[in-house]
């Protein structure tokens, strides 16, 4: 209901009357009278003069589930929302959730995290209100040796999103950093629940610098504020990002991982580069060539052998 | 303590005066006195008489950490025991202990299961005190790919452990059913928390049929006590279980699959043989040539063709 009284303030930059809102959407003066109260306890500026109605003047800066939802249009994503003021790490609920048979396409959101965590056991600094924290549970029916392509597919989207909503251009460092001018806007964390041949269930973790000022970055990070020089709106990012996952699932769904890395090679900083890859307690160094179907990074060497990785830190030469 | 006078009463079938045992362990009579009523309350049998002291007569058929843990010998395999008289799935547990962070090697052992687990959604069922009933979690530094070869290591434990505890034969049919001749005595189902290159815990679980009546099993079942003619120790059965997992585990750290997958080897009834496997949707027939390093099973087909199937339910032909 909150989500259809603010569609109709919406409408225009005017005021409506309690009448003609309670007629239209079919509740009562006082039901409305307590929603608009909830509402401005949740931050909206909602004001109201006798004989006017009612008037929205401002929304508050926050990724409420009715926010989300209102014209997001997708079948299965994000259809269920656990949104949260704070929580340790959006991934470690997710998994919970997971295991007790959230459906495909629920959403973990919140608006910071005390322990956000990235790849191999990393920290993700998580700042309220500032960046988008979430976690989608997600039922494919895959092998689990197939679950990589959902990291590949994450990174596409959220290229795909940050360029169509901030007009940025995106690149791709493999395996999964989201980079802007070099720096880094985002990161993926792709886990899974198993059985040797069955994947129970998938969580995508998504971290994005979306409003977080220069000063409180780190070197090597950066976020869309500090690159556009003003905000960007994190409820339409978060939107567009949630529609472009749902659309690659699709496709992955409907035609194999094939057109998905094709999109992560266009997106892609790393291919065709001089790279050195530290992976477990070695490194190689050669020419980036390609990416295998299965997220692999395969590299020319020196010497013309071409090897595979599965996973590392890549540092581009030159 | 309790496991220590248990040790004491243990020693000989007479009586042990209270001073006598109280000195040896360095607690007060009082203290003493506490725990014997902790154990008969438990269902130990132990009489107290004046003048003679105390006696045990007889254990309770119960998994009792205190009694597991009693000369078991690991290094890390069961050093913490979550015992539960009755759970949902031990798998259920384990998971979310393992996202907790419980440590390589801890146990989850219920003497009953209501929903029971087994591979791709089957139920186990699972009797009060006539099974054993457990989940392990273990923290392997190996990537998702490689995780088959633990379903591997515990089903060559639990034929190892069957085999020196009660005397029986047992086989393992592609990929984890432990049968005695041909009837299902044991099942194994492995589910793991990974990234994407990286797995965070595995939980081994394994409901195993001991002291089962033939009423309550069905036609393709068997127990130990239906193939023995009388019950075995549930308590040395499952001692000798974790050490063979321990000393496999071991194994495989230090030398690679090899090992496991030639002792796996000699336990399967289904290599050199005519099979039919369904997977997926599909079938094929063959001859069960080999089992891959992956756990997979290697079948050549009649055209002379070697197909690997990496999950599938099996079909012996003849």
């Amino acid at each position: 209901m909150k989500e259809k009284i603010l569609d109709y303030l919406s409408k225009e930059h005017d005021y409506f009357s309690g009448d003609q809102i309670s007629k239209h959407l079919g509740i009562s003066r006082q039901g409305l009278w307590k929603h608009i109260q909830e509402l401005k306890d949740s931050g909206y500026e909602i004001v109201a003069v006798p004989h006017l109605g009612y008037r929205l003047l401002s929304c508050p800066d926050r990724l409420f589930p009715f926010e989300i939802s209102r014209a997001l249009h997708t079948k299965f994503i994000a259809k269920k929302i656990h949104y949260f003021d704070y929580l340790a790490s959006t991934m470690n609920l997710a998994m919970q959730l997971g295991m007790q048979g959230e459906p495909n396409g629920a959403l973990v959101l919140a608006e910071s995290q005390t322990k956000g965590r990235g790849r191999l056991g990393r920290n993700w600094f998580s700042p309220k209100y500032k960046g988008i924290y979430l976690s989608l549970i997600l039922r494919p029916r895959i092998p689990p040796a197939v679950s990589p392509v959902l990291t590949l597919l994450s990174a596409v989207s959220i290229c795909e999103a940050v360029k169509k909503v901030a007009g940025l251009d995106v690149q791709i460092k493999w395996p999964n950093d989201i980079l802007i001018h070099n720096k880094k806007i985002a990161g993926i964390l792709t886990e899974m629940n198993a059985e040797v041949d069955k994947v129970n269930f998938v969580v995508i973790g998504i971290g994005l610098n979306v409003n977080n000022d220069k000063k409180s970055l780190i070197a090597q990070a950066t976020s869309l504020k500090e690159q556009l020089g003003q905000p960007t709106s994190r409820i339409a990012l978060l939107q567009e990002l949630l529609r472009r996952i749902e659309s690659n699932y699709l496709v992955l769904e409907d035609k194999g991982a094939g057109p998905i890395i094709e999109k992560w090679r266009n997106f892609s900083s790393t291919l065709g580069r001089r790279v050195k890859v530290y992976y477990q307690d070695k490194h190689i160094e050669g020419y980036a060539a390609d990416i295998d179907k299965d997220g692999s990074l395969l590299i020319r060497k020196d010497s013309g052998f071409i090897q595979k990785v599965s996973s590392g830190d890549v540092i581009h030469c030159r």
